[in-house]
């Protein structure tokens, strides 16, 4: 049977680790696409070999003074060469079926909101979206008959078995955790811990920031917020769960007794595959699953004594308004000031606590106004400068 | 939100342990049925009991000498009272929407047949209805604008994670096993095995018949059939897995590389609930899955040398015609000797293999007729005769 797979797609963040991925799937599912944007961030060399490659209608590069070798790279390739934030956002507006959103950290939410507004399906790998302006997103997505569809594993995996017809049934939906580092590292070795401690993941090989956030457990209660929105379910219907195999990548239970799960190798092409091809599947050579060399499963309680960012952010997620927005850029600013080892470990937590604390006291996380791109904007800043103050306040170890 | 369950049901089978746990839900549920038949088996008591209960408008005893009984203890109910074979078929045939098939045994074919084709939506825990006349049944089912929906917790957790639109992306269907009493046994200490070592089963109380073929594994041999005709895949594409702990119920594996499972505590009354409400989902308090007590998830792979059963199964499969149904025979015969301790442990496997030989030699494999229930029958009868041939050749041990 023919498959009814996108053809015009772009890749926002082409450059980055899920951007490459995407192009290697494509690759090797043979699929054929007709590339309208690609866009990278500083990576101006390996832009331009892919946009050599897929020959889409422009190819940005974030950072402008990259864009004189980008057009030399390019040169008589018919491929239009373009840089800067606002051609970013150029390109994610063009009129696409498909398009993937990888661009890391807060950038990413702008040109994640101009493709949605041009009613993509959007592929989502970017968290600063759903985390600091979900309901925004997802409201424009479905004013403009797009959808958003999940790329990262867990949330992947909570879309391939949650019916959104039954959601009134869910007991919970159950984020897998591979716990991180620190696992088993007891309170006082945790406050002790080195940045080259945090870094160093047992299951994933991944950039520094999203390697602390797995050691904090930050990435999990920023996922707890993005699955809560995702999926229209309150915070107390979003759970975590310590799997240190993660090869369960998420699950949900319905009250009925009967969970859910979506099992599966470690691997990104996987669930951008599920996103590429929803509502069907995409054929390619896919690495598989084999529970008997790769079990047992295991699975533990998360504990919210040394994970405390666990509990911040469902917090956040109670408080709603900016406070989502204002967890994630204070936690980016301590996990910075962590890793020029200007704080503990331990301290990114607080930092993050403390942040919240002071910016509610002052009224700072009630939405400035009517635009969710420039509210959150706003947020990130004054959760960065209040963050800055608080490292500040508790100095270097 | 209202939910849509059924109102009209019958349940066939009602005093067995399905039938049991099947009023028991509706109990714990507190869902309002219309009831319209009762059938049991010999229970006459625990028939009436239930009769007085949930008020049909027919209870049926198979057992024709119990009826004198039945009609004194249902006196002044209401209830009519009726008795036979023919009795249970007629009262399978009333028009209801939803009818649970839990007669044990191939005397659940025939008032199987007669519910599919009153167009009802059949639960099914009958094994030998799918095993014996599957295509017939399935064909019965769709013609008559009914359905038939799996209660073996296996079946249910296919049904439950298997997108029907996506079956040509289906790698195979992975049937989860205990492995039973014999996971860990030599050939040697199996080939030596008495009745009452293989009668003791590590996670579930059964019958003896039952807990026979989960030692031999014939039990998991009789669901991958059954499996390949539900779900319509081809005998290569069902395979089985062994799981100690039960709770991982069975699990489809998609091409793309994503396996999505069933999971649960062990507990008859969730699989029930999932064919009672489908396609929406039944609230009861229903026992909670707990993953960290109930953990780690461990997976083997079948010994096909200790477990033969699981071959002759897939090879009865790919044979068709009347081969499952003489394996179906032939199992139940020599598990019978077993019990008897007329022949070994391994002869059961040995006595199936050679009943399929000497009948496929014969022609007896081919199906006799137009009417599926008289071949399922001549086929059946003539399985045990067979059998019973080999068994006598086989002598005692």
């Amino acid at each position: 049977m023919a498959l009814n797979l996108p053809r015009r797609v772009s890749v926002l963040g082409s450059t980055g680790s899920v951007g490459v991925s995407t192009l290697d799937l494509f690759d090797k599912a043979g699929v054929e696409v007709e590339m309208v944007a690609l866009t990278g961030g500083r990576n101006v060399e390996r832009l331009a070999e892919q946009a050599l490659r897929w020959r889409p209608q422009i190819a940005v590069i974030e950072s402008e003074a990259a864009l004189p070798e980008l057009r030399e790279r390019l040169k008589g390739s018919g491929v239009e060469a373009a840089a800067g934030a606002a051609a970013v956002a150029e390109a994610a507006s063009a009129e696409v079926q498909w398009v993937m959103s990888a661009i890391v950290g807060f950038a990413g939410l702008a040109p994640t909101l101009s493709a949605a507004r041009a009613g993509a399906v959007v592929a989502l790998a970017n968290k600063e979206s759903l985390v600091c302006a979900g309901p925004a997103l997802l409201r424009t997505a479905k004013l403009a008959g797009g959808a958003v569809v999940p790329v990262d594993s867990e949330h992947s995996a909570i879309f391939q078995v949650l019916d959104p017809t039954l959601a009134q049934h869910v007991e919970r939906l159950i984020l897998t955790a591979s716990g991180g580092p620190f696992r088993c590292a007891s309170l006082e070795a945790m406050r002790a811990a080195t940045p080259e401690q945090a870094l160093a993941h047992p299951n994933w090989s991944m950039g520094a920031k999203i390697s602390i956030d797995s050691a904090t457990m930050m990435n999990k209660g920023l996922e707890v917020i993005e699955a809560a929105y995702l999926f229209a379910m309150p915070p107390e219907r979003v759970s975590v769960l310590i799997h240190p195999q993660s090869i369960v990548h998420s699950m949900v239970e319905y009250r009925d007794g009967s969970t859910l799960a979506q099992l599966g190798p470690a691997d990104m092409r996987a669930p951008i595959a599920c996103a590429f091809a929803w509502p069907d599947r995409l054929p390619w050579p896919a690495p598989k699953l084999d529970l008997v060399r790769d079990g047992p499963l295991s699975f533990e309680e998360p504990d919210l004594d040394r994970f405390p960012a666990l509990a911040l952010a469902k917090q956040a997620l109670v408080m709603g308004g900016g406070a989502p927005a204002a967890l994630n850029a204070a936690n980016e600013a301590a996990v910075g000031a962590f890793l020029d080892r200007k704080i503990g470990f331990l301290d990114i937590a607080a930092t993050v606590a403390e942040t919240l604390e002071r910016m509610e006291r002052t009224g700072a996380l009630t939405p400035s106004g009517e635009d969710a791109l420039e509210s959150a904007r706003l947020t990130d800043a004054t959760a960065r400068h209040v963050a800055a103050e608080v490292i500040a306040g508790l100095g270097r170890l």
